[in-house]
């Protein structure tokens, strides 16, 4: 599967991963086990038992180790197996992958790459349901479409004039205006004012003459930050169109966290977040703007599964891209360049070994 | 996908095409978009964005034209891309194909090959719900099975005998006999006299003695078009087997048209219409007739789709024509001069091109 | 499909068969139609219709022989084709393999291999629900993965002290220690003494202080035959461990006969019966055995479907077998060796052929 390894991947929910009680999720194609100890420690492992492969996630907790329930074999956290019921011996390639995994911002991330990359600094600076300053809802929904194409979702918003009138009521300014777009060393940050909130979700907890601010990073592997605020009229051109300070703003900043993780070639898994900042609104917000949030998910998952299958009824497919379209190109140019450093990486290694 | 491509196929029922409203289907393993504006005026596109590949059958209908609901390209009817909401420039190679579609006999016709061949004098002769001498029910149901092996089954009456002798109570007399078969020019005519009408669908609206001529045209791409009725006994031996004028029956005339387009290699949809000519009967004969026609096509179904699975898991499979599959090898002859023909042509264009 | 084909597969419980009824099955990817005939005979034949592949278990039996009811074509016992409606001459090779069928023990068993080879002397002394010595009930259950992982299980039952907690109550001693293992001409003999009888089944129908002889055979192609019972503490060691007379048991003598059939590469039909021997119990406690049975079975298929699936995703799959695999490694090394020598018989048959 051509995706980034070098990165972390947000595999559920921290909620979700309760003490003793292992979840079993495909990463990038790869079976993986992820459980919490009663000491909170997270570990994740190869989700096949060297034995005769079953799942490890049908497996049982006995303190910090899993038993596989089919024969019994015992793991460690390190995936070494150090039990085989009735046999003294343990052979020693009686092991399975382990991947680094963090529970950080509400969410659990697994490093799927090389282990002596990985860096918990390169966790994106998600908002958690945990932190104080918002109020956030939050959900999950999978889809029959390959990750990618909801990264390309993500990166343009014009979509947002099409895909969401009947959900985020977006009107046409989000099509017709281009947003600034600025590289970052792991993602893209694409920041725009809004001059026309008619129709806009911000009337929802905003109901002043005003303009709005939005901004995003998009980062690696498939990370979506956005924030954003309601501002009195002028505001934009009294900047001149740069960023304000959301802290001024005049009503409803409110905070998402999106993640994208591929599962399989074809199927994706969505975590997304969302709500007020405190001094912003509620939990009644929180639970309006969620409303809203699951209709419009929806609607994205309807239009990208149904590209998908038109993709995958076609010989060649090639794209047309358009202006609309930098935010992507500039993604995806980003994770052709990593998969191709890593690639690289990979073919030095043996050469590296050579002095060792 | 092994079909004639010059050639109309059947893609829905006039009706289910409201004004307005696109229609998505999948014809010869092609994504087909087909809309109907205000104007009446049908049009059919190859339905996949330039853009990013999303169906054009989600869209928004604007006028003469159609928006693609994703990122908001706006198409004519001829296929071109006229807006890209953003963007000024519009790159001229932005276009998708344009298929020739058409309304008539209640149904939509699309011409799947080389548009300079394409002529609406090829559609062939149904009778839609529309025609004031008919009383027509209609319907369609989808098949797990390629179109092929359904051509096949109407074009061998001889399954009625065994199918459906719980619907169209047919005796063996449609196995054991061997109807007048005529090869076409698209197609194949077959023609029979049935001496023994017991038991048979005509009996619902004919009780007197008699016997019982059926004609249908099976005719490129799959339509069956069949007309029948009931004579007194010694009509068929007073016209020493010849056909009779249906003008003259005694009773039970009835038309119906049928349709079989292959969606992709192993689905397709069947399209049907029934009921009796209107000095024959009435809308509630239509209604037994069409109750009738209903369990007789799952029955078809039923058998069909087993016999795909069938042929799915044998690794050559090969079959044994008998005496009674004559219209069916005539068919698929000339299906198979067909296919060969547009490959010639196909082949020889580019030489033709030598001199322009 | 990788299995031995000179062997007698179960193709169902014979009450299943009933008179003029055919019944369709796929047998290692060949589809089967079986039938019973009025005068009880069985007759199994390739589902397939020489005519255009429909499959002949949606035919219709008149007397000894078998109607396709696509077109009528009429089949014997020996598979020819006896009549074709509407048509004099039947092509000498309008014929359809026939497959040896037989009743035993309650179950229809079918031979895939060489007609030459084929004797019901091969077919294992199952016990069936006829029997007069046990109360036995029955069952079966499909599984969407492949035979050969099911054998696995039933020829290791360490997988008991995990697997059936819940069902079979089974502790640890099924996996800590070894059983007995014996080849045998055509599979494995496992037997063992089991000390620890808390939780165990046999205390069901046996409360008092003992301990546990258990037996099976587990044969070719996949075949469990298991019988046991409880006798007083410090049978087995007075008998320096070696098997008991289970006609002087103290109690809690079962039978239990389990049949795994590969349907297609990756599906299979699990047949079952267990039950009291008429000294040890009754209908009641038949009935709470197969209760238990079918808790125990359905948790079998929620490991083995798992492990199929995680197999699936894995590139280049390898077991690491531990000592309980022992009757799993002999039993596959004499699939293997069945397989090569019908494999070597095979290449053989053209040289046997010259001198013909």
């Amino acid at each position: 599967m051509n995706y980034v390894r070098n990165t972390w991947y947000v595999a559920g929910w921290a909620q979700d991963f309760a003490v003793d009680k292992p979840v079993g999720i495909t990463l990038l194609g790869e079976p993986v086990v992820i459980w919490r100890g009663a000491d909170n420690v997270l570990t994740a492992l190869e989700d096949r038992c060297v034995h005769r492969l079953a799942p490890l996630s049908l497996g049982r907790c006995e303190g910090a180790r899993l038993r596989c329930m089919y024969h019994g074999l015992l793991y460690d956290r390190q995936g070494a197996v150090t039990e085989i019921p009735g046999q003294d011996v343990i052979p020693p390639h009686a092991k399975v992958k382990t991947y680094p995994v963090c529970e950080r911002h509400s969410w659990v991330w697994v490093w799927m790459g090389d282990q002596a990359a990985c860096d918990t600094k390169l966790i994106p600076p998600a908002v958690g349901y945990d932190d104080p300053n918002y109020i956030l809802g939050h959900g999950q929904m999978d889809y029959a479409a390959e990750a990618r194409l909801i990264n390309d979702n993500l990166l343009d918003f014009s979509h947002l004039s099409y895909v969401h009138i009947n959900s985020f009521g977006a009107n046409e300014e989000w099509a017709r205006q281009r947003p600034k777009i600025t590289p970052l060393e792991n993602g893209v940050r694409v920041e725009r004012w809004l001059q026309d909130l008619s129709g806009s979700t911000v009337r929802v907890s905003y109901s002043k003459p005003g303009e709005r601010y939005s901004r995003y990073d998009f980062l690696l592997p498939g990370v979506l930050l956005m924030t954003g605020g309601a501002f009195p009229e002028g505001t934009a051109e009294r900047l001149g169109g740069a960023a304000p300070d959301l802290e001024l703003a005049a009503g409803a900043v409110t905070f998402t966290s999106q993640a994208v993780t591929p599962l399989t070639e074809k199927t994706s898994r969505y975590f997304f977040s969302w709500g007020p900042h405190v001094k912003h609104g509620d939990a009644a917000l929180r639970d309006t703007l969620m409303g809203i949030a699951g209709k419009a998910f929806a609607e994205d998952r309807t239009m990208i599964e149904a590209q998908q299958r038109v993709i995958d009824m076609t010989p060649a497919p090639r794209i047309m891209p358009t202006s609309a379209d930098r935010a992507i190109t500039l993604f995806n140019q980003l994770i052709a360049r990593r998969i191709r450093e890593e690639s690289n990486l990979a073919q030095a290694k043996p050469a590296t070994g050579w002095g060792t």
